[in-house]
Formats: C-alpha cells, sequence, structure tokens
C-alpha cells in the first residue's frame, strides 16, 4: 500500500512517526507491504512554499492510496487571512480528493472512565459513530464573502446541499449502521431550514432502501441536548457538515479524552486518516504527546483502506491493554497510574502486538 | 404593566396559569399592577384561525410592555410544511418585535446536582448566560429555498450578518458581562466562514469600549467540547442564532433539568419571556408538568421590563428554597424527594414569597 505521511505542525510528527511504528510492527504479523512517502501541509508548507497544500502534497496523496494526517496550525500562523492558513490546506485536501464523509468514532474505554465529564453511568459502553459530510454545505457553498451594503458591512455564507450529496451520505451511514446496532439519526434543523427540509426527505426516501435499520430524525439543539443527557442511546449520527464540526467535538468531549480520538476521511477514491484533536504547540518537541489517536486513525485505515480489519482489532486490543495496565501520557494520566512518554506509550502498544 | 399572556399548546395553559399566581403574588407586596391580556399562537392558534400568529395576537403583544408566551407546538401540527407550522408563529413574533437577543441563564442548583449529568465538581458552580442572536442569520437569511438546479433538487439558506446586528448585540453582551463576572466569549466559525470572520471583527472593534470586560474568542465546536469540560469557565457566552440555538440546549442540558430553565427574549422596545422546554404534548392536560421554567421566566421580566430586581430574587429565592425542602414534580423527581404536581409546586413557591 502506497501510503501519504502528512506529519503537519506542533505535536505532527512525533505522532506520526509513533503510528508508523505501530503500523511497521502489525505489518511483520500479517505480511502487509507499507511504502511511505512525506508531504508537507499546513503551517509547515507555508513556511516552505507559501501555501498550505503545495500541489507537490496534492500529488503524493493522490498518487497513494491513503493519507495518514497528523495535525495542522499554531499560533505562528493565526494572523494569516483565512484563505491563506494552514487550515485552509485541510478544507482543500479534502474537497481536492473528494472525501465527503468523515467518521468519528465516539467510544467509552473502562480503563478511562474516570477522565469522562458525564456520571459514570451515563458514560459507560456508550459506542457511537459520528459520520458528518465532508465536502458539501456551508463551508464550500457559494455565494459567500463580505461586503458593503446600504452603507455598512455584511457577512455571509450558503448552507447548501444538492440532493446527490445528502443521498450518498445517507447511504453509507446506513450501510455503516448494518455493521453496528442498526440505528441511524439523522440531525438537521428542518424545522427552519430549507436545507434540512430537503435533507430530511431525501434521507427518509434512501431509507426505504434500508428497511432492517431504524432510522429517527433530530433537530441539531436537541440532539446537542441529549447527546449529553443520554449518550448511549446513539449509534450512528449522520449530518451535514457544519453541525457535524459541532457534534462530533461534543460527542468526543464526552470520552473525556481528546488524545484518544481518530477520525476517517472517506471518498469514492480516496481516504485520509486523521485524529482529532488539533497540533498542540505548547507541548510540541517535548516527546511527551498523547499518539493515541493517531494510531488510532492509523488502525481505521488497516481496517477501510487495507480491508485487514483483524489488524485493526489488534491495535484497538493493544490500546485497550496498556490502559488496563495504567499507561498514560500527561493528558490522560490521574493519580495511581503510570506516566509515560510518547514513546514509551508506543512501544507499550507494539508489546501487545 | 401590560402583559399579554400567550399560553400556547401542550403544557402550555397549566404552566401559565401557575406563572400568573406567582405574580400576582409579588404584585401585593411590591405595589405592582399588572394588566393581563391573552392572545392565540402556535397550534392553537391554527386550529382557531389557520395562522400559528393572528394579527390580533400580534396586536396585544404590540400594545403590552411585555410579553409570557408558554410553549407551542405539538405532533397534531408535524405535518404542516414548515412555514404553517406552530413554531412559524414563535419565529415571526420574535421577528416582528425586534427580539434581537434571546437570554438563557444557565445555573447549576445545589438541591438539583445530582440530576445533573455531569461530575458534581464539574457542574457545581456554574452560572452562565447565553446570549444569542435572535431576528438574524441563518433563521431568516435570504435567499432560501427548494429547488431544482442541473436535474436534481438543491436546498440552500443564506447565514448572513450585517454590522449593525453584531454591534448591538456585542454591546449587551458587555453591558451585561458587567453586572457579572465581567467574561465574554464570543463564539463563532471565523476560521471557515466570512459571516463569522465580520462577527468576530465587529465583536472586537465594539470591545474597545468596554475594557473592563475579558473578551475571548472561540469557535463553536471547541465551544461546544468546553461546556462539557470546563462549565464553569464561561460567564457570557455571546453568539448568533443558529450557533445559540445549540449550544444552549446543550449548555442548559449540563445542569439536568430543562424544565428549570427560563428565558428572556429583547429589543429596543418589546420583550418576551419564555421557558426553554417545549410544549410536552405526553403529559399535557395532566396538571403535572414543572412549573418552574415558566415561573422563573415570569421573574425575568420582573428584573428586565419592570426593573423590580428584588422582586425576581424574592422569586428565585423561593424556588431554591422549595428545592432545598425537597419538592420535585416528576420531571426532576429523585428517590427521597416529594413529588408534587404543578399546583402544589406553585404553592409552595408562592407561600416561600
Ligand atoms: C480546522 C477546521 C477547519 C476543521 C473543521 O471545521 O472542519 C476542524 O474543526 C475539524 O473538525 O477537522
Ligand atoms: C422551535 C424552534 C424554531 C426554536 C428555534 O430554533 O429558535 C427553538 O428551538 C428555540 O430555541 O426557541
Amino acid at each position: 500500500f502506497k501510503i501519504a505521511v502528512l506529519p503537519g505542525d506542533g505535536i505532527g510528527p512525533e505522532i506520526m512517526e509513533a503510528a508508523i511504528e505501530v503500523l511497521n510492527a502489525v505489518s511483520k504479523k500479517y505480511d502487509l507491504q507499507f511504502e511511505y512517502k512525506e508531504g508537507l501541509i499546513g503551517g509547515a508548507a507555508i513556511d516552505a512554499t507559501g501555501d498550505p497544500l503545495p500541489d507537490e502534497t496534492l500529488k503524493i496523496a493522490k498518487e497513494s492510496d491513503a493519507v495518514l494526517l497528523a495535525a495542522v496550525g499554531g499560533e505562528k500562523w493565526d494572523n494569516l487571512p483565512t484563505d491563506k492558513r494552514p487550515e485552509k490546506g485541510l478544507l482543500r485536501i479534502r474537497k481536492e480528493l473528494e472525501l465527503f464523509a468523515n467518521l468519528r468514532p465516539g467510544k467509552a474505554y473502562t480503563a478511562l472512565l474516570d477522565s469522562s465529564p458525564l456520571k459514570e453511568t451515563l458514560i459507560k459502553g456508550v459506542d457511537l459513530v459520528v459520520i458528518r459530510e465532508l465536502t458539501g454545505g456551508i463551508y464550500f457553498g457559494e455565494p459567500r464573502g463580505i461586503e458593503e451594503r446600504k452603507g455598512e458591512k455584511v457577512g455571509f455564507n450558503t448552507m447548501i446541499y444538492y440532493e446527490h450529496e445528502v443521498k450518498r451520505i445517507a447511504k453509507l451511514a446506513f450501510e455503516i449502521a448494518r455493521g453496528r446496532k442498526k440505528k441511524v439519526t439523522s440531525v438537521d434543523k428542518a424545522n427552519v431550514l430549507e436545507v434540512s427540509a430537503l435533507w430530511r426527505e431525501i434521507v427518509t426516501e434512501t431509507h426505504s432502501d434500508y428497511q432492517d435499520v431504524e432510522l429517527e430524525h433530530m433537530y441539531v439543539d436537541n440532539c446537542a441536548m441529549q447527546l449529553v443527557r443520554r449518550p448511549k442511546d446513539f449509534d450512528v449520527i449522520v449530518t451535514g457538515n457544519l453541525f457535524g464540526d459541532i457534534l462530533s467535538d461534543e460527542a468526543g468531549a464526552l470520552t473525556g479524552s481528546l488524545g484518544m480520538l481518530p477520525s476517517a476521511s472517506i471518498g469514492e477514491r480516496y481516504a485520509l486518516y486523521e485524529p482529532v484533536h488539533g497540533s498542540a504547540p505548547d507541548i510540541a518537541g517535548q516527546g511527551i504527546a498523547n499518539p493515541i489517536a493517531m494510531i488510532l486513525s492509523a488502525a481505521m485505515m488497516l481496517d477501510i483502506t487495507c480491508k485487514v480489519p483483524q489488524a485493526a482489532r489488534d491495535i484497538e486490543n493493544a490500546v485497550e491493554k496498556v490502559l488496563n495496565e495504567g499507561y498514560r501520557t500527561g493528558d490522560i494520566w490521574s493519580p495511581g497510574t503510570k506516566k509515560v512518554n510518547t514513546k514509551e506509550m508506543t512501544e507499550a502498544i507494539i508489546e501487545h502486538i
């Protein structure tokens, strides 16, 4: 498999190194061949070329079977205009590779129940996935801009969905639900927005081919509330780009460990795997970052792109074991557990594979 | 004071009755005069006139010093088109009265810490208010609609803010923060949306007249996360219509008791007070609904419209006392507390005034 490796900024390079070590360990066991090719993205790419997504990087990505991305951004580039910032590299690569679906599993680890902000009875057993539409909606809708009207400034964006965009993500959500608890919650604001009324209509239509899966519709404000009150009731949540951005972060916060959350962004041809957390410039370069989210993102790659689910399960089980043994990086450390650095955590995981 | 009374649907009439009894009790103590005029809104108005906000109701509202609204909506009207539904009455009255700011306090009651989904150390002491822009943004932006393009359906809405809309709500947020912990968190998605970049710019500009108040900017996805992780760090949150809808419901869920949450919607000339919860058709007519959110909404009216803050404090203290004494309606009941109905709860509150 050809893997494009985009370490990006901050702790990016450190956690990427960890994930690759883990991949190499699994590759031996399952006789997989990985060919890595590194590219620049985000702030690192801006510094080197002035562009958060250089053509060279895009070329590497398009010639790969999967992209591993660590993290982009940092204060250093925060004052650049929206259009020139590290995040733009992220948005552009999603769009260029047509990665229309972002999958974010939210799972409660028994060993980490303590670090959840929720009461134990509520968080224990939570196992959901947010499927966020990633190449449409208000992120990319036109017209957009800031201009002068009636003597004052006005800013505007367009939230827009085409039928085919809703249909393909709804299909994916139902397919994924079939391999899980067979329940899809589609989230919108159909009582106010036309774009949501269409979303609801198409999801309902698509559901007719998946009658074995339960479908419920929920307003986004209610979903933000129910995620906190009864997260266990969710299985697959499918929603648009903006609502998905908000709800997947909220759902992620419930498990209490941002450093543990992987994600996969997939399209018809390409796929990109990245942790949910950011580049954490404050601890960059110290070798203490939590590599687990990046490692679990690599596991999602083994599952989805390489189609070796057993290898993915091996990594997930190894992560669970080291947590049960008490190994913790600083971000998830609590009294009574063993504080380890990035390297030690990675080695502990590899030992269990 | 002339008060427009709009009971609406479901449990609306029951909780409205409770609030008026409480108001009458306070009015004696503070020598206030209230003149109530009742109007139809929501499903009740649709059934009677075909219109969720009849002209007659709007007239009553415009001739009043304040509007008390209980709740609108219910399954019965759920199949009407978006434009004809009970919620449209709510959206229209907000717009017609130019109620540009929606204030939603989120406060943790010591007696109810048990019912919060959050761990006690996190929720104890939470005292924040979400100030949501209410007459602009994507709720009212044009163009909007569903149409056919390139042979398929497409739905679209416009998220739009004018400079003056952002300025007036930012000012209000800073003013309110001055009477509180002097901290404003402005929430947007400025790393992606132009409408948010303008929002951030104007809020920052407006801040120059309020240097005694601390201002922080936060992305909406991060805010959804931080509300769960460290709700105590927030004081005043100011944001647009859609983000405010989502975040205020999330913040409300943290305290664990939707039946306790009041709100005030204010403009230059008018004001409307309503509970955050809905019309709860499943328990309507049984006399068991929790009247506290409606009663506390009336207290906000005493504070903001009538400018008798002491009367508002009296009601708030009375509510706190009955909770400490163990009185609970079904929605907040837990073993070891006294289950009461709407009438009993209301009387217990009045006794403490
Ligand atoms: C960095 C930002 C543009 C991005 C988004 O909003 O999509 C991030 O929040 C995410 O969720 O990956
Ligand atoms: C009923 C609905 C239109 C309304 C809104 O979205 O504003 C409600 O959720 C609210 O927050 O008052």
